[in-house]
């Protein structure tokens, strides 16, 4: 469409190659300031009309912006142009949207161990059925008009009891329905953080964490995480020299590695969140999968600087989609008009489903027989894998993920190439990892792993 | 929570009350950058040590924010502190969120011809019961697993089949099936803009549109509009000295106005944003209710730079949420990533269940009717209200709004305060309007005046 211009001179191409280069191994996030022309031109030796025309080019195609009167920024990743010039397609098998886009497109016919979520079949199929016959027999069924603001009353309070058995006091008015989790953390991200703005993880974390944060053009920080949380001294190092705004990770059990946070690691992270400002953005989402609740980020006693998300997805139905969001109530307003105008309203209809489906119990009946199906399919996992030299880096109390490492001199994005080619999804480690040391990890779903015919392909592919 | 700071000393206090007032004013609106120290010491006449204090003070309080080595920036309107500090509550009557909240928290039993959507005694209940109980019986339907990235195949190709009869040829690969209409919109503004970033938005036009704008912190330029699109001459002066990066209008029943895109101006349009490197972003939500149709910024050889937003809320249910956006395959690919990104997958189940009704006719059958009723409605609520002198800008040939003038020295955002007081939701213009010139204005829905109390009430109103 648009005409190419015309190939620029050697010292351009030259700084031009160096700016990409920088952006493209994330020395320069997104939001970050290029150096002034001046400075950039004393610091690589070359003319300051030289880094003009560089940085014009390089404007021109997307990959940094010009602010009026304020200097150049790296472009966000997610800038059309600077997806062509910077973007995923270079290195997919470590993109963090590499493993969504292979569950959700790959045919039902692929065998899916490095998949986020149950199989079909374990799903409350029959259940999901009933109530939607029964919701097209309510005379009062929310049919056609917009849910209100916040979402259908009756499923916030049913959400508020659900989480009072596990423990959690929860007032419905704290309670914002979303579409998904995910949504719910977006909507946490819009409120919360300016392009540039740091926030910390953890590494290896959910990869639609990273994927999220990199939309929001945050400065993502990795703290290491251990069997019982992340590493101490590393988050309070973090706190000093970044200033976070805020920290997002799954508490009980933990995506991808299954690690659940010890009462003790919990409250220093409140207490140090409490000293550096920081806000705590708590995914409960397999906090269901639990048999007994661990600690949480979320006390009783305050939720000043705690936010809240949990979802349906996982354990009932992910077409279903439902997501929920707790948060203090003057937040609460302000998300829900960030929802308002960023996607109208939620959706009744499958808001009433859910809703009986947790009134008649038939919800929590079948969590329970998901827990105890997991619990027989993990240590079946780990003999499959332990067989083929695949170790668990710790072996989870519950839910469906197993971290492990793979043998010796294997490369998990070059494994998760291979096995897709033989319709075999498989998880590396280094989606997981913003600092990308996770290359001989790889992540394994206990529920996908039934196939017969898995142990032989997986020994194979480790072979080739 | 926090300790309260103490209380600034006369000079800073009086300069932060001057950015303040810029702020809520607009006149610096979000992303804006603010004057340097220096610059702002002479201009005032105050010392730069007091700048640095107004500046410091500003930015603990969210209204404004530091960037690293680049000066400060106003900060945007939905930033957690700066809403207290700018936001709506102060003037809720004509911020772009208060017709939305009305419209979704008032009670079923409240008058509310300021509503932008049909009655729910307008909506096909019976055939979205019955589509149900059809998807409860399908061994097929998709219960529980997460839809397809574009979403399902299925209402994909009943959407091209349907644009097909109005005349747009659409491959169903283009197609990204989105939760809502103003999600498709959200989406191609995490594509396409960056804060600061210039585009261009008829005035009056959706509300919506500028609280979804006003989120991703846009500059927005408002275009004045006739009756059979923007005044062509504003508009071209608004791409010279704005060079904006899209043009956001609904074409076909504008929202508020009822004004019909011509075909020339359709075609002056696409010109200008060839010429001028513009993309056009066509809401054809209300494209549904024309009987026939409009011209559209859309031509068939070309969607090089127009992306087209469609969704089932004002026609089928809103309840069932689904919008779709129809856009060039590499857009669309991007698209699809920052949506899994954002929210992770679209809800299968709602996709099947409008898929059915698109499938065996149903929905086809609704909307025939729904146009007739509105031809009958339109006239009655043109003379209801030209009886009470409130006057139509424009009298529209599809669609449910009126863009109505106001009995001189009435103002439409008090009005509406003092309606609410009664029970009755009313649109007044300023909501709709970026330049806040409409405050004679008021939008009426023709399909929510039946209401045989509503005259009388109106007039009371119009009285007091």
């Amino acid at each position: 469409m648009d005409t190419l211009p015309s190939p620029p001179p050697g010292r351009t191409a030259g700084l031009m190659q160096f700016v990409r280069r920088r952006i493209a191994a994330r020395e320069w996030p997104p939001g970050t300031r290029l150096p002034s022309l001046r400075g950039m031109a004393l610091q690589q030796g070359v003319s300051k009309s030289t880094v003009v025309e560089a940085y014009d080019r390089l404007a021109a195609e997307g990959a940094i912006q010009a602010r009026a009167g304020a200097g150049f920024y790296v472009a966000g990743p997610l800038a059309p142009l600077a997806l062509a010039e910077i973007g995923p397609r270079l290195n997919r098998q470590i993109d963090p949207l590499w493993v969504s886009r292979q569950s959700l497109d790959l045919g039902a016919q692929a065998s899916k161990p490095g998949c986020g979520w149950l199989p079909d079949s374990w799903m409350p199929q029959d259940a999901i059925r009933r109530a939607l016959r029964q919701v097209a027999r309510d005379p009062d069924a929310p049919l056609t008009d917009y849910a209100p603001a916040l979402g259908l009353p009756t499923l916030r309070s049913e959400i508020a009891r659900h989480l009072g058995t596990r423990g959690l006091a929860v007032d419905p008015r704290h309670i914002l329905l979303t579409d998904s989790g995910t949504q719910a953390m977006d909507l946490l991200c819009r409120f919360l953080i300016q392009p540039g703005d740091a926030v910390l993880v953890d590494d290896p974390c959910y990869f639609n964490f990273l994927a999220l944060l990199r939309a929001h053009r945050a400065h993502i920080i990795g703290v290491p995480h251990d069997p019982d949380g992340p590493d101490m001294d590393r988050f309070e190092a973090a706190l000093r020299e970044h200033r976070p705004r805020f920290y997002l990770s799954n508490t009980g059990p933990h995506n991808p590695t299954g690690a659940r946070l010890s009462a003790d690691k919990a409250r220093r992270i409140r207490a140090l969140a409490q000293a550096h400002d920081l806000i705590l953005i708590e995914d409960d989402i397999f906090g269901d999968f639990e048999s007994s609740p661990s600690a949480r980020l979320t006390a009783d006693d305050s939720r000043d600087r705690v936010a809240q998300v949990g979802s349906f997805s996982k354990t009932l139905s992910a077409s279903l989609r439902c997501g929920y969001l707790i948060a203090r109530e003057d937040w609460l307003d302000a998300l829900a008009d960030l929802r308002t105008a960023t996607t109208f309203s939620g959706a009744g209809l499958t808001q009433a489903v859910i809703a009986r489906l947790l009134r008649d119990g038939a919800w929590q009946q079948h969590t329970r027989r998901l827990r105890q199906r997991l619990a027989r399919a993990r240590p079946r996992a780990v003999r499959l894998l332990n067989a083929l030299d695949v170790r668990p880096w710790h072996e989870p109390e519950d839910g469906m993920f197993l971290w492990c490492r793979l043998p010796a001199g294997i490369d998990g994005a070059r494994l998760a190439q291979a096995g897709l080619q033989q319709g075999l999804m498989l998880a590396p480690g280094n989606v997981f990892s913003q600092s990308q040391s996770a290359g001989g990890m790889m992540r394994f779903n206990v529920s996908q792993m039934d196939d017969p015919r898995l142990p032989d392909r997986l020994a194979t592919l480790l072979k080739s």
